[in-house]
């Protein structure tokens, strides 16, 4: 299943997208955000599963109806009317509100992100490539412990930036960058939770642009207690998807396929975010609770996504700029300046968008 | 105004509470939810206003006639009526649900933190004799530029210990330790808010038990990404008060009255939360939201309390163990043991508690 939020207060109303990203439906009588789906998933889910099959299956009867000759159309239009007649039968049973009726085109500009506020994100730095080249670019060396020990941090969730909404900043020489990553979003996840445990509270996946200013992080990490200002507050992909989805592109917990960034219209990076990933979600997910619950809702970030492969660019501007230090003694990448624009997507070995792009052009606060 | 939440759900149910923490009333027709309330409190205020006007009237007129010669009742009762009767009348136009006649007895274990979950905790650490004798343990000195930019982490706020909820940890070895501070709750403070600015954003004061696991937070710190498993979920007061019930003890910015810890039942602190705070909140809700807006309900602790006068005790069992270390060479007070009782709590100066009671017991996990 696929799902969104339209612009609606602090929550957004929550929509079931179609597969193809082209209509939604909105299902108030199942949940009215995606948050509350998420806190009561065990209820509901069978509940969109009706509502997500309808609306496929509508839009495929649509499509092979138009695709048939007229002879046909009359024969076929009875068969899929009987399908999605059962479908309706089965959701007038289980929904509040009856029937999927009201779907509308999906657009884009009025999507809020796909989760809007989480009551927690905590980010990791799964991708050791990403880790060692940052660090090998002021001399230090990686710890051997970063290969068993996660890194991550406690992110600020009161709200996430829709896909599509600049990134204000009062000042560029701040050091704007993004950071390309896939997250999960959990339903409740009990403290001291297993990695076995963990991967069953998977319920959604989605896309993550970690805006970071870098030149407020160094001094604020020597302070010791970790990001604050150097972390505003990050952008969501449109659409969430069940793992499902993502067919066998998806498993051992972990996303098989390029996340593919482009800065002002040009490919920058097309990492696999399924190779060199040092820890799945699942021990991501066992880290982040080992003295806690985390509430449904929460989500899990990857950290940037990087291969040891240097041919498939990177995730983000920092890593750039370092790999240019290491080669050439000096970085020639700038950090992203007022009008600057990024684009992060991620496609099926189909050639279609799963989550649809992120895309955001830095923009002057004030 | 008082406020608490009544186990119930993620966001608990609001209850408005007199100023003796004896009676409540809950509010539906006003608001749901503490959240709901910080998140419309321009629209909510005084609606909330008129409900807690009235049962503190109430209380006060049972008390006037209680003390009263019998002679006296009946016509002091008329006067009381007619004040009980007005308030009713001005509430009856603005409430949905009409009067306030369900109050009831507050009672501290059907309470949840009187915030159930917020949208955002970032805790700074504004008393530096504590930060200063931190470090001086581990000898390292405190740079100077604490004394001008605040120390301020990103905390979890998936959700909140009741006051009188136990700590439970899978085990002692983690070092469990309690943190008495104070914290307040903002309405939605824009990016880039000065300090002035942000003392208007301040709508309720409340107090923290910020557990801690100091076995677990050097290595943790070590990696650079500061606090995450050392920093398992806090608690909060049972109530939450706006700054206008603290009198003049809320001024400049922090709450001038002593805060009050007891380990197992010994009087472990007394620091002056007003004394030695070297940041006022308001600074510390301009420093948070340097680079990104903070969400109405997001929560700001001052860190610690401690004062430089160290015949006031502590607030956390790390800086006793410090001072200990820096006169004897050793430690020999040990972190809390499952079965150990902390309580924090704040008395004005007629001696009344002002926020209830935190009150927990470390427990064995599982």
């Amino acid at each position: 299943m696929k799902f969104a939020s339209l612009k609606n207060g602090r929550d957004g109303t929550l929509i079931v997208v179609d597969k193809k990203l082209q209509h939604a439906v909105e299902v108030p009588g199942i949940a009215g955000s995606l948050l509350k789906a998420v806190e009561n998933w065990s209820l509901v889910e069978r509940k969109l599963k009706l509502v997500y099959g309808s609306i496929n299956v509508s839009d495929w009867a649509a499509e092979r109806i138009n695709n048939m000759s007229a002879d046909m159309k009359v024969q076929q239009r009875v068969v899929d009317v009987a399908v999605y007649q059962q479908h309706m039968k089965e959701l007038s049973e289980t929904l509040e509100n009856g029937r999927v009726t009201n779907t509308f085109e999906l657009n884009v500009s009025e999507l809020a992100a796909a989760l809007p506020r989480a009551p927690q994100f905590v980010d990791g730095s799964a991708y050791l490539a990403h880790v060692e080249r940052v660090r090998k670019a002021r001399g230090a060396e990686m710890p051997a412990s970063f290969k068993t020990d996660p890194l991550m941090y406690q992110a600020v969730s009161d709200g996430f930036l829709a896909p599509t909404e600049p990134i204000r900043m009062a000042d560029e020489a701040w050091g704007i960058d993004f950071e390309s990553e896939v997250g999960v979003v959990v339903d409740d996840v009990p403290m001291g939770v297993t990695s076995e445990e963990a991967a069953r509270h998977i319920k959604l996946v989605l896309l993550i642009n970690d805006v970071s200013l870098r030149n407020l992080i160094p001094d604020e990490l020597a302070k010791g207690f970790g990001f604050l200002q150097g972390k505003p507050r990050s952008a969501l992909s449109p659409v969430a998807v069940t793992p499902d989805e993502l067919g066998d592109a998806w498993r051992d917990g972990k996303l098989h396929l390029p996340l593919i960034t482009h800065l002002n219209s040009r490919l920058f990076g097309e990492p696999d975010a399924g190779v060199d990933m040092q820890f799945s979600f699942a021990q991501l997910i066992a880290h982040a609770a080992k003295t806690r619950p985390l509430a449904a809702g929460s989500i899990v970030g990857s950290g940037t996504v990087a291969n040891q492969d240097e041919s498939k660019g990177s995730s983000c501007l920092a890593e750039k700029r370092v790999l240019e230090i290491i080669k050439n003694g000096k970085a020639t990448t700038q950090f992203m300046k007022f009008g600057d624009r990024v684009r992060i997507e991620m496609f099926d070995k189909s050639g279609a968008s799963i989550f649809g792009a992120i895309e955001q052009t830095v923009e002057k606060y004030k």
